[in-house]
């Protein structure tokens, strides 16, 4: 269909690669460079008029030059008089800025939301926002793709047994949920708490664990400070071994050092955030979203429905 | 008057607090830090509900990082209740991309125009547009302020004698008369032109500079080609002398050494860009316009007018 058009920037151009090729297209051409200044120079290489134009980023870090070069590359396609601005965004950057946590905070992932209407984009196709409200922070189409699928089958492919899913935090419960179903497993939640203040924060697990292989499931794993305790925690509470994923992987600062020193196995991501080659460590296992988002790309571009992606 | 806040972010803080010093205020305190991941964070220390909020932030380099922290400010002053929230901006970023200068480019000076009226500013306060139009981008109050009186100034309290000033370009025309209607001197104008396809271009003068002391007076100071190759055509063709002054020192890439190795003899621009200590060589002049900002601050505060200020 000459009508769809698939674009990238610079937050994830190996998986757009790979989404195009699944959706059998080649992505369009743009140039995305720098003036000498640092500003950001788009230009589209080829003609958009009324087309449905998909781009394809992520507003990983760093998170404000990807966004900006989202927000002005959305300007350059709407100025060439595209009929749809599909927003391909793997993961949502800012989503944990969701909500005013104390006095005079912003509420940074609905001015992102603002930010992209205002730019023009008519549809937004993420995968597990941090928050499922921020689908309602926009007055355009949302549709939410889902990692656990993926991350599930994975794990079923490795004829594990005796599985225990475990939740990280309460906020978790229903992520943790949903895999144990796919590996037909039971869940445990970690249940963190400070006894008293200013004494450090115990590691109370709640469901059986004893002689289990433990997989935490979290969606977005940043600095990896809690996934590590809990991992530790699992093994010396019982647990034979312990696996960890996410669909975000984050990682930043200590991460992947932490990852390194812990109980963690393996730790099971998603590409929805490009992994540099040196936090590729020898225990980060990487799959690719890229035939689940060319899927949902087709369908939302045939008027079908992207939630029966998961029946 | 305590409804009268001035904040400021990360690109110029030296200007500001000479900006609050002015005004007799104090800075309001706010802090603007990085999450672990790169995401900023910021957070209002104060009340400023019902206030008049003034933000001092230029869009210079790093352009996408510094306005992302003022739409991320404007955001969280929104949501503290201020009145009014009056942008700041001596450098407004972006201000070349002012127009399609060739088919499928974006309009990047509109799309930050939206993007701050969408966040949240309702007025915008800045020195010398490269475009006159962008002030239109805006639906908003745009007040604009005047690089020309001070650089003039102080030129003026030099004691040059015989003086010319030089526009590098038809575009600066108007601006070298401003000047020169001030310094009471004639104005040349350099009038590029490439004689054939692929041969270099000519500098040629138009006006009479014949044993003077030529001063070149720009808007934007970018990379600093065409303001050297004019410098040094000028002492070809007979200046004595020849200085150079803009309102906006960008001066990326090869500028600082292009400017040492020219013929200009000092370099005069004023802080609307921070200039790194490794770019104040021996022959850059700045010149401060937080007197000027301070009083159209008042001036705005008190409903006065801001176009007065140059009588
Ligand atoms: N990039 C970030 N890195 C770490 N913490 C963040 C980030 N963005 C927001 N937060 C904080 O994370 C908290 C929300 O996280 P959560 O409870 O997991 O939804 C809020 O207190 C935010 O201030
Ligand atoms: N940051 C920048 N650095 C250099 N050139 C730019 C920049 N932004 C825009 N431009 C280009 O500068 C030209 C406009 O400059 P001017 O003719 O001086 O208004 C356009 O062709 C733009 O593509």
């Amino acid at each position: 269909d000459p009508s769809l058009k698939v674009f990238t920037l610079n937050s994830n151009k190996a998986l757009a690669e790979e989404i195009a090729r699944h959706i059998g297209v080649s992505l369009g051409k743009n140039s995305v460079m720098r003036f000498s200044d640092g500003e950001v120079q788009i230009n589209i290489e080829e003609s958009i008029r009324g087309c449905d134009v998909y781009l394809i980023q992520s507003t990983s870090a760093p998170a404000n030059e990807h966004l900006m070069e989202l927000l002005i590359m959305i300007d350059a396609v709407k100025r060439a008089s595209a009929r749809t601005i599909n927003i391909v965004m793997p993961y949502y950057g800012y989503a944990r800025q969701d909500r005013k946590a104390r006095a005079r905070e912003p509420i940074t992932a609905k001015l992102v939301a603002n930010l992209l209407e205002t730019a023009g984009a008519t549809r937004v196709l993420t995968i597990d926002l941090h928050a499922t409200q921020i689908q309602g922070f926009f007055d355009i189409p949302v549709d939410q793709l889902m990692g656990v699928p993926i991350l599930s089958d994975y794990f079923s492919s490795k004829g594990l047994d005796d599985i225990v899913v475990v939740s990280p935090d309460h906020g978790g419960v229903v992520r943790a949920r949903k895999m144990a179903d796919r590996l037909k497993a039971p869940i445990a939640i970690i249940d963190k708490r400070r006894p008293r203040p200013n004494v450090s924060e115990v590691m109370n697990i709640v469901g059986n664990i004893e002689g289990k292989t433990a997989i935490i499931i979290d969606d977005i794993i940043d600095t990896a400070g809690t996934i590590t305790l809990a991992a530790n925690a699992l093994v010396e509470q019982g647990a034979k071994e312990v696996y960890a994923c996410c669909t975000h992987p984050v990682l930043s600062g200590p991460a992947v050092d932490r990852i390194r020193n812990s109980k963690i196995k393996e730790l099971v991501v998603t590409n929805t955030i490009d992994l540099d080659e040196e936090k590729k460590g020898a225990n980060i296992t990487e799959l690719s979203v890229a035939e689940l988002m060319a899927e949902a790309i087709i369908r939302v571009h045939e008027d079908a429905s992207v939630s029966t992606l998961f029946d």
